[in-house]
């Protein structure tokens, strides 16, 4: 079902040279041309894909500027309907006039989205695609970058239409054994040949499950907590490492900045610190909350940076249930103030975390001594892919989640084969599987689906 | 001298859902095509004023991004050269990436303006117009952008040019004389006739000059100056007009807030108020460097807020010679603080001041009483004539400098006619008027006046 209404939106920031409108709907060619001059012919007899030079005019006639407007006829546009772009000189007052204009002839103001939800509901791509637009436009580092663009050239939906070809194959000899199982003289193929497709299903699921794990590394920072006693100089790190790029940051998070926790790139490689509320009294017999809360901080990161003031090493190293905790992460060592001590007092310090199989590090935050090395053994640890455009990664959670789910699906197809349950079961739980998987790809999403996706996407794509 | 170089620039401002990338010169369509991929025609071989849908790619093939390529030839472009431009998804990676792409393939990084500057240079537009686009961009009002979109369309221009002709009539007519004064027998224009041509002339240089006041204003704003003594109020007041404002004035202003005074857009007329210092001691027999300062900057207002603490006004009307430097002002006395006062201490104030000739106006700035009346007041004293598309009115100091010399040497032209000077002086004197017209419109202008003007503006315009 085709849209009715027409949408208008400024798809470009404020304050360049530049400012483009975008105008998609039944009537976009006919608003753009109630407000558009041009010599020669009128825009609607114009072919597509021209560019065509005019004065875009206020209701009195007045001129409100000259412009370049692009014609696009459907489904040939990106949304798939007839669109104009309207490309004007970037000033704020000249963008507003030429939007109330269009708002005066026909058109309503688009949703954040719009014109990519429209894309996805005429066919232009499926959900998944759509989704990767907003990580494209979001994307700030050669890896996020690949992600995103596989994903919108469509390299995820082919690798999950694969997978549905496989479980619908499986399907239809289920249902064939099913439609049959009466006529017992019938051979049909084994259930070992079933298990088979089943597993090797299981397989390309499984791994698209495990791979969210470096596409939300890759796409949100791999998550390090700085973890130590108050005074260990956490925060003085954190700033040491911050400074050299605090431009870049800034630059990369803008709005999203205050949700996301402190993030810096270094050698190409995001990585999200987790503020890990300080250490006080570690000897005390009672546990205080700072503490769980660091425990509770510590499981979310990957990589834990177990900062230990090397002038006053005492207090921790007594916590034995601190210790255990980061026993199962990737952890390293930073002996901090490393100036203040002697050689023999370093060579102490590495006996007493001897039984830490850690990398160890002997940094001093504040002369910002060690922290090359320091970035080396971050971006070794994190232990990253090279990842290539023709990599299929999950980096969206909605996507891994339904995978999941799909996971759990092939899981119970699997055991159903092997306790040889009735087809029945087991094409129940195939079904849920495709089920699944096609929400991914937006075949079977509702409305309030689709307008959580689009709603978080920027005004005017 | 066309250009040889290649030149590209991002043109959209960052954050957008489009980014438009601009490339202008000779190479420019070669340079696209190094890195853009298609289908059907390559890019040289498509009619120009076409948009083309492919992939830009990096140097090892990888794809950066899906584009739409737009074509223009010489001269049929703004820069009057080859163009392109290529319209990506709007992430910084992207944009950066293209444009590295871009740099590699023999293009350089444009410099401020330089699009709009090859526009002037290549005979698209003549200076005053190329001026005009920035004024365009950089509009925030109905008439601001009125003003610049007529110069920019030529209205300026056309009546310079119109201007030109008549001194060239005039020249013509005296180097006529000039060349036949030998033979006294030949009849001339008689010189009331040059007079007349020459008065005519006058009174149109001398109408742009003075609109200059007006352009100006409009422009950079109405100059209002608040004065009173130190505890006034004036501040108070300063932030609660601002205040209402605060957000559009920000927009606004941008990256030149630092340089201009705080602005504030009250019914559509832009008021900039020049910072006083306040008065502290007006009964001192010494003058302080306060009360001069205050009084230069007076001087540079069209109105002048003169605040008076209704509940403490002795002092300040001790002084006469503070009376008398406001007193060629437009002015508004405002009683602030007039809650604090009852109805005979109002009446006793406005018998006080009577002999202002001002109106008066009570207000609280602290409780934002009379602020509706005091705006009222302020766009009625501002008196700035409603200004029509048409309407030429200079807004640019470089014009008003080069009309107010204009102004000079055709005074000198009146006077040598009036005093019967040999034509040999009086056509020194129209050329050189001619000389400030054209300057106007960059036909005499230097490399380093070109740099001064288009260094002003925005990279990719």
């Amino acid at each position: 079902m085709p849209h009715t209404d027409t949408i208008c939106a400024i798809s470009t920031a404020q304050g360049g040279a530049i400012g483009v409108i975008r105008v998609s709907g039944p009537k976009a060619i006919d608003a753009a041309s109630r407000i558009f001059t041009m010599h020669g012919k009128p825009l609607h007899e114009r072919p597509h894909y021209t560019l065509t030079f005019g004065k875009i005019h206020a209701a009195d006639g007045e001129v409100i500027d000259e412009v370049l407007v692009s014609l696009f006829r459907a489904p040939h546009s990106y949304t798939g309907e007839d669109s104009v772009e309207i490309s004007c000189h970037g000033s704020t007052y000249i963008l507003q006039q030429v939007m109330s204009r269009l708002l005066e002839n026909g058109c309503r103001l688009a949703q954040p989205g719009e014109y990519t939800q429209r894309a996805f509901l005429n066919g232009k791509m499926d959900l998944s695609q759509a989704e990767a637009v907003a990580d494209l436009i979001a994307s700030t580092s050669a890896a996020t970058h690949r992600l995103a663009m596989n994903q919108m050239r469509g390299g995820f939906s082919r690798e999950l239409s694969a997978l549905r070809d496989k479980l619908l194959h499986l399907t239809s000899l289920m249902e064939l054994e099913l439609d049959f199982s009466d006529h017992e003289e019938l051979e049909f193929a084994d259930r070992s040949e079933l298990s088979k497709i089943a597993s090797d299903i299981e397989h390309t699921v499984s791994r698209l499950v495990h791979s969210f794990s470096v596409g939300n590394a890759i796409k949100n920072g791999v998550p390090v907590a700085i973890i130590g006693e108050t005074n260990v100089g956490k925060s003085t790190l954190l700033n040491a490492l911050l400074g050299e790029e605090r431009a870049i940051v800034s630059d990369i998070h803008g709005t999203t900045r205050d949700v996301i926790e402190d993030t810096v790139n270094l050698r190409g490689i995001t990585f999200r610190f987790i503020d890990t509320a300080g250490i006080r009294q570690t000897t005390d017999v009672v546990e205080n909350i700072g503490i769980e809360r660091t425990y509770q901080k510590m499981n979310q990161a990957s990589i834990v940076l177990w900062m230990i003031d090397s002038a006053n090493s005492e207090s921790i190293i007594q916590n034995s249930e601190f210790r255990n905790a980061v026993s199962d992460k990737r952890i390293i060592l930073l002996f901090n103030k490393s100036d203040q001590v002697t050689p023999e007092q370093r060579e102490a310090l590495e006996q007493a975390f001897a039984d830490i199989d850690a990398p160890k590090l002997f940094i001093s935050a504040k002369s910002r001594t060690g922290l090359e090395e320091l970035e080396s053994l971050l971006v070794t640890t994190a232990a990253l892919p090279e990842v290539s455009q023709n990599d299929v990664i999950v980096t969206n959670l909605r996507h891994y989640e339904a995978l999941v789910h799909a996971l759990d699906s092939i899981h119970r197809v699997q055991d159903g084969l092997q306790m040889q349950l009735s087809g029945d079961f087991v094409s129940q739980d195939l079904r849920e599987c495709i089920h699944h998987l096609s929400d991914i790809v937006g075949e079977v999403s509702t409305d309030s689906v689709l307008q959580n996706i689009f709603k978080h996407f920027c005004i005017g794509k």
